[in-house]
């Protein structure tokens, strides 16, 4: 196989940035200016270290931490890839996964992982209320277009909305749900947003390699009042698939 | 030694959820209610393994993966404490590091490693300018106490503040260099934050290890008419000390 014409990569070996760094980035460059375009092959090992007089090693690692960065995804026995750009998410809008994966046209879905009334201290202290109230636990599986792209926990005040658990998710949107059966309308959240790397679990079930970076998200989401706390959700966002977009002002 | 009384951890051997991860979760919420306080001893391995008559790999893996989340540090030889929270940082305001950690009573301080005029067609074109434009670029190991916290790369429209690269960024903060000596006013930033993992240059910088979690964040920053960009800033943050906070408004 031939290498690809138009990828000749500036290498400088006066440079002191590392060589699989220069190559790293050169290979980003093509990929984000869109000389590279998503499912293209991008060059193996072995044609890296050919035609740029590198080691193995180099190559290798270059690709290894493209694949880390998710700009490309290799198959087996087949080469690598370029990857999907990542889904743009904005941090303005209290929205729901259903509406965001709707709004890009893409299919929400969910495999219902648990659905339950539970007690827990920990998350009545997050909101700020009794120790004695009970939730509708539900955990699911967020699916884009059959893809798992999301670990999302809600804890929701069963006070009000009971019988919550008893509604089937795999189609439906908890937000309408809230609106439609209960009438409750929400007013605003409060989100931390955190790094992590994936455990074993999380891996498993994301499709993802132990270790790799995730988006780990905890919202607090209020009624329209503004102020009675309704829900308390702990979600990790593939890392490799999501970025986060925010506009700041200056004061 | 003997174990902390208060530390009488809730274990469910008949739960769906691995042990580890119970006993990981139980630590955590220990942490985050102050019952186990920054820098206080939390007990060992061999502690766990005995008290809770669990494997010695099951008390490994919720400790490593407690540290990997930034809950706990390890120190060589004398077993593992409680980590400070982490700085919480708002996502609303454009702010510098200087800033923020002066809000923090914390001294800002840097590491400059670069400051130099470069050409760089990547960032013209995300800042959506010809790519025959000078940028003075300017990367910085970004202390608060003394402590690394992120790694930051500027680049800066030389024509905007030329000379800029002259001047000691160890002590001073580019924004207001840019306010005195150019009279330049920003107005807003667009960002975008991810999560990612530490390559070896950023870990060995950054006093972390290689694959710990990091938030890398992307910026692009206008002047006080709001069009006009004079900034590309990538920055790497640890994610063992960083936590993103946002607010969110229901449409």
């Amino acid at each position: 196989m031939t290498m690809n014409r138009k990828l000749v990569l500036p290498i400088d070996r006066g440079s002191p940035l590392p060589i699989y760094y220069q190559l790293k980035e050169a290979l980003k460059q093509q990929i984000e200016s869109g000389a590279l375009k998503p499912h293209e092959r991008v060059p193996s090992e072995r044609e890296l270290e050919e035609a740029y007089h590198i080691s193995r090693m180099t190559a290798r690692r270059a690709l290894e931490e493209l694949e880390a960065e998710g700009y490309i995804y290799r198959a087996q026995g087949k080469g690598s890839f370029v990857a999907e750009p990542k889904i743009r998410q904005g941090l303005l809008w209290l929205t729901s996964f259903t509406e965001d994966m709707r709004e890009r046209g893409m299919r929400a879905g969910a495999r219902v992982l648990r659905a339950e009334v539970v007690s827990d201290e920990r998350v009545a202290r997050k909101l700020g209320i009794g120790s004695g109230e009970e939730f509708v636990m539900l955990q699911r599986l967020r699916l884009a277009d059959g893809e798992p792209m999301a670990l999302e926990t809600s804890y929701l005040r069963r006070r009000f909305c009971p019988g919550l658990e008893g509604h089937d998710f795999t189609d439906r949107s908890l937000y309408s749900t809230l609106q439609e059966e209960y009438g409750l309308r929400l007013g605003r959240a409060e989100q931390a947003v955190e790094a992590k790397v994936a455990d074993g679990f999380e891996a498993e079930l994301l499709g993802v390699k132990p270790g790799a970076p995730m988006l780990s998200m905890e919202r607090i989401t209020y009624l329209d009042d503004g102020q009675t706390p309704i829900e308390y959700v702990r979600s990790i966002y593939r890392g490799d698939r999501y970025k986060l977009y925010v506009e700041l002002k200056r004061r």
